[in-house]
């Protein structure tokens, strides 16, 4: 049953097929010859964050990135003290999973706030602190830029740019940032900032998701297949490969239609997507 | 009834208050005070052109827009015939109501299109047919870019930085740019871009829309009323005027709620967000 094509670099996102539990990701892991994942914490969490490690250890699996800490723009002190508490909670579930990579929502503006610049500016406040920690447990920090339409309420660094402007006050092993094409396609400056990222050792991970339309409301729940949409995945993988990237490759969607559907079915359609749209 | 501030500069898009028709939308104009108005194409062909000059001239109002040309992307021969055709139409309109000013929306990718250099390509083409129809018409072209949620089904252009990139292909009054605060305002490149168009004298025309969320289905209907979301709007406001715009200020809504309400108080409470929410 193992998928036709190359699936070496192939890492398949956990959201993705989020209606499989841990037990049995792993089992359709193994069956279509998928050799890398990338979690999330909170199912982790649920099934236990050693128990998770064993399983995927056991499965001979390498966890390619942790998703996600972040969400560091509060302004009230307490609220910015958990966040960086949790934060740290991440980083240590990260190293207990093996995993070198913990990828960073940074968060929306505070209700009431409108100043863009100073929220990214919190951000980087809490990386002077979160960066040696991470490295500390063997764990570099991806920042990724969401795209612009997340700016108000999920994250304000929307584009590459912003992002390198705040890991490039740290070194490349604390802080670099994660590629989704998702969130970067349409922005024509995106290509030069991959390069740049690169230079610098600092593409931490590069992620893979269709733009479909129309958005659905929220705006959350519409990333589309691979192939289904307007984005060229090899021109993007061009880019990171072009920058020194040699890394996994991961396939990161959240769609309602494929969560509705069979998870083993959704995880080989995914991988057969894999194979005919990108490089080998 | 008139509404205490000035709102020498507030111009009314006729979309923000759709729901009353062209001749209640000019009562309440008288009543109100409000002296501009943005127009769009297709209530006006409803109502005729002519005799929608002839209600605005007579009740002096000024049309400081109109929506909206575009749609410049087709590769099919026939497609792009035909969208010239309706642009050179467009130009018409605009001049026969006196407004200086034509909209442009420049069109997404065609269907399983993914280059978006390339459709960029074919609205300079155009612009090279339309820039000098629109200047024999004394009518000036305005570039819109669309915020990125709309690059792939309504507009590649998206970001100021892309629509100057055309726009200085052609002389400033032929062709220049819209700056609408839901399209840039989460764009850390915007003040700069607004300065370099401002320079060269290409802001042809500035929009007022709040960004509010959740965002609705599909994305076209979420605009937030002036004050009720994350932009702060004398911000931008100061950066247009800044780089030497002084023309009028336009209130363009596309609001689910605020079309179902009566069409007077909207535009009321519209005149009255503008007035609390700019600088005199």
């Amino acid at each position: 049953m193992s998928t036709a094509g190359d699936l070496s670099r192939f890492s398949i996102n956990q959201m993705t097929v989020k209606q499989l539990s841990l037990p049995e990701l792993v089992d359709a892991c193994r069956d279509l010859g998928v050799v890398n994942v990338g979690l999330w914490r909170e199912p982790v969490q649920a099934h236990g964050v050693e128990a998770t490690a064993k399983l995927v250890r056991d499965a001979g699996l390498t966890v390619t990135t942790l998703c996600r800490g972040g969400f560091l723009t509060a302004t009230d002190p307490d609220e910015r003290a958990a966040a960086l508490a949790d934060n740290r909670r991440a980083v240590d579930e990260a190293a207990a999973l093996g995993t070198e990579v913990l990828v960073l929502v940074s968060g929306g503006l505070p209700a009431g706030y409108r100043d863009l610049h100073g929220a990214r500016e919190r951000i980087a406040d809490a990386l002077s602190v979160l960066g040696p920690y991470a490295e500390e447990h063997g764990v570099k920090l991806a920042i990724e830029p969401l795209h612009p339409m997340y700016a108000a309420d999920r994250c304000v660094v929307s584009t590459l740019a912003q992002a390198l402007d705040l890991a490039e006050r740290f070194p490349a092993h604390q802080v670099g940032v994660a590629v989704d094409t998702y969130h970067v396609w349409w922005d024509d400056r995106a290509p030069a900032q991959i390069a740049r990222a690169g230079a610098d050792g600092r593409i931490h991970t590069f992620q893979l998701a269709d733009w479909t339309t129309p958005l659905p409301e929220g705006v959350l729940t519409g990333r589309g297949q691979i192939g289904d949409g307007a984005i060229d995945m090899r021109e993007w993988q061009g880019h990171v490969e072009t920058a020194g990237y040699t890394g996994a490759i991961e396939v990161e969607l959240f769609n309602d239609g494929l969560w509705a559907r069979d998870g083993r079915e959704v995880l080989a359609e995914t991988a057969e997507r894999f194979v005919s749209h990108t490089a080998a």
